[in-house]
């Protein structure tokens, strides 16, 4: 099978201009067939502000009224999405920027109400194999901004996290997924203020023992899951690495 | 050849949620291959004011300082171009959003400043035939927003009549091209005050005589010679008609 690896980069890498640009350096230098997701949650906060909209986060998740999904569709579609690929055209990338609306990548439903409201925010049922491949096979690079549609014309914001496990689990079936989440840390680490503490690998078992003890929790919980969701479906491999180290020889890897 | 139809639709049409959809039926219906390409000028500038930045025009044209540019971007790049996106997916078109970054569909250069310093313009240097033409081929209804790129990392704002044009000349090598200006009027008219008389046939000989009885005057007129560029290199026709009204049978059509 063709080999691809998708990056998801969050918005703290994706604000800052130099951090940014070694990453765009760094993934203009892997081979072979390649996505980027990106995030940017902290300049859809900024504009926010900047426009009076107050910022409602629970359990580190956006809620997304009308007013906000506004703000997260000029942020993530316009503002982020088209400055990156704008960069990796400057490298010689053919990138291409899709939200899940563009080419129906993505589709999904608004979540269901339950304990909170989280307003428009999508939960994905189905990504498009066809076109991606098309895009793919066409020498184009998808640069995928944390936003989907419902089919019904209603554009929703997603967790760009959640986005990259629903496409590495849609190119799966034709590709040989490397899935590799790029962020703030080297890893995932058994003493989170020592650098050098990176578990290289887990398994689905010793995932359960890290649980356990403690060593695994907060925000790195839905990242691990969504990974072995992922796997469980076909991924190859999940690396969860620093961002300035997105060539796949540093960070954990997660394995079945 | 195979027919492309090609619809440029303003900014008061894409702000009116009515008018929008409307014309996105009358979309939905073309037979045949089409691309959509929009403005937004009008939600730029209330943007830029609801975030305290003041919108200067010459001419018609909007200055693009590094502020500007931010917010056509977001605006053009994102609000605009992906909720439309999201209705024609409603309406089962497989739209996929553009600017000129995306997929390098349109490559230009910052304009020289002469008289005027407009900031982050472009002037378009050259379309994209075979990406267009890849994604049409499957399928795909290109939405294209006014930006374009410099190839060096810049995105441009640039003017819709323009790029509707360039996209034009660029797919007419391979494609039967009509090209629609959609706008406010029914079309061009000899008494600005009488809608009944519009003027159903533009040549080039005829244009002169109209410029000089002064029927052609202001915005038309760069509507009009974008039209007649766009037919000089192989653009089959161009139509001016009014946005509610894009079937082809009514306005202006403008031929060689």
């Amino acid at each position: 099978m063709k080999k691809i690896t998708i990056i998801k980069v969050g918005g703290a890498v994706v604000e800052d201009s130099a951090q940014l640009n070694k990453l765009l350096d760094d993934f203009s230098h892997i081979q072979g067939a390649k996505i980027l997701v990106h995030g940017g949650g902290r300049t859809a906060t900024k504009i926010a502000e900047r426009l009076n909209i107050e910022t409602k986060m629970v359990g580190g998740r956006r809620i997304t009224d009308k007013n906000m999904l506004e703000i997260v569709t000029m942020v993530y579609g316009g503002l982020v999405n088209k400055n990156i690929v704008a960069r990796l055209q400057s490298r010689s990338l053919n990138a291409i920027g899709l939200t899940g609306a563009d080419g129906n990548v993505l589709l999904s439903h608004k979540r269901e109400v339950k304990d909170v409201d989280y307003g428009y925010v999508g939960d994905i049922d189905k990504g498009n194999l066809p076109v991606l491949s098309t895009l793919i096979n066409a020498g184009l690079i998808p640069v995928i901004a944390p936003l989907t549609h419902d089919g019904k014309g209603n554009l929703l914001n997603t967790n760009a996290d959640t986005i990259a496990a629903e496409i590495a689990k849609t190119m799966a079936t034709a590709f040989d997924v490397t899935l590799i989440y790029a962020f703030e840390k080297p890893g995932v680490m058994e003493n989170p203020d020592d650098d050098k503490s990176v578990i290289p690998l887990i398994t689905a078992e010793s995932y359960i023992k890290l649980k356990e003890r403690n060593i695994v929790s907060g925000g790195m919980i839905p990242k691990i899951d969504n990974a072995f969701n992922a796997i469980k479906v076909g991924v190859k491999e999940v690396v969860i690495t620093k961002a300035d180290s997105i060539d796949g020889t540093k960070g954990t890897k997660i394995v079945q």
